[in-house]
């Protein structure tokens, strides 16, 4: 899988991808993560990649003449599967679609800052408009790292134990139970019997039945089929 | 505003405090985040910070002796308003949580990884439980980072125009209109022409014309005032 991330803050990316699975998974070939700046693409003389808002109001915007050449350079390299715009009007992320766009090959990523970007982008160069959930960020930056950090660790192979991932909530539309480990009493607070027990079969019993009880106080929308 | 993230992977936070809004709100005094890195606190002689899950299954557990010790420590110096684990399956962030965390004077955030942390901790230490979205990452870092964002860009003084973030997707239950700019003729694709016709009520009108029917396509739920 190949994720281009068009930015104007390259740096805020550095980080995310600098540790943990996300290098993992690049290092082990699983994955390739460019990213670009979108500052290197304008044609303005002053270098600027934003203006104000056609009738006015507090907010810049960023202006479609850079991103519309990165997006033309890139398409013209390869065929991408989606590009999306990381934005809070957008879909609203959930577990099953980041099954399906680990499924992908090639995704482009558009990070928006300021009041966004010019409407025209959207309309023209954008197949897909993705919100990580309903709250306002400084900058689509973190929105496509997470994005990317959620899909990536569904790629076979990235995670160490492929089970890992399948055990986790959501994906069976429950969230997860209790985990507990070592040491069993922790200055009087201790583990619960059943798990020390080691008889495996009530473990999954009453792991699927914390399962179902935690899912119900704090998610009975999940249990309802209904996302 | 003080901020302390603890986690076991400090590196995969610097980027995105290195730069952008984040950046300026520290610079400004506006924000204090101070990132622990939880494995110097561990007394295993490994300096290991997780271990196998009591019960068995796939997936490592975070150990709670060094979390224990680092919260108390933190907490010794002075009072958290809340101490806030980030999981998938907490409460669900959205902008009016944002706003009421913006109001408080110190925040703790734990980021959990592998199969989670301990659930002796969540009991014995946690006030708050967030989710970021439906979905599950590899660490809760980038969760964090995102509630850090989102919380700081809303502290007065942050962002350089205060009434940016009140005309945001949320504030008023609706989505943000289509924004243009600058050309206003782009390849034959034009900005609507009452933006450039210098009505200032009618652009209003239009805008909040927009916003409605954007909410309405897209997330008619906010409408209903149902989160």
């Amino acid at each position: 899988m190949r994720i281009d991330i068009l930015t104007i803050l390259p740096k805020l990316l550095e980080g995310p991808f600098a540790d943990s699975i996300m290098k993992r998974a690049v290092e082990k070939s699983h994955a390739e993560i460019h990213i670009h700046d979108i500052r290197e693409y304008t044609t303005d003389k002053h270098n600027k990649v934003d203006d104000y808002a056609f009738g006015g109001g507090a907010g810049m915007v960023m202006t479609i003449q850079p991103i519309a050449d990165l997006i033309d350079k890139l398409q013209q390299e390869r065929a991408y599967d989606e590009v999306i715009y990381l934005t809070p009007d957008g879909e609203q992320l959930n577990q099953s679609i980041c099954n399906q766009l680990s499924l992908k090959g090639n995704l482009m990523m558009l990070c928006g800052h300021y009041k966004g970007v010019d409407q025209r982008v959207r309309d023209m160069y954008i197949t897909r408009e993705i919100s990580i959930g309903d709250y306002v960020l400084s900058g689509g930056e973190l929105a496509a790292a997470v994005l990317t950090d959620a899909i990536i660790r569904l790629v076979p192979g990235v995670l160490n134990d492929e089970t890992s991932a399948l055990s986790d909530s959501f994906q069976d539309h429950l969230l997860a139970p209790p985990v507990y480990t070592r040491p069993a009493d922790y200055k009087g607070n201790k583990v619960p019997d059943i798990l020390t027990g080691g008889n495996l079969k009530a473990i999954d019993q009453w792991r699927h039945e914390q399962s179902v009880e935690r899912t119900k106080q704090r998610r009975p929308d999940l249990l309802s089929g209904e996302e």
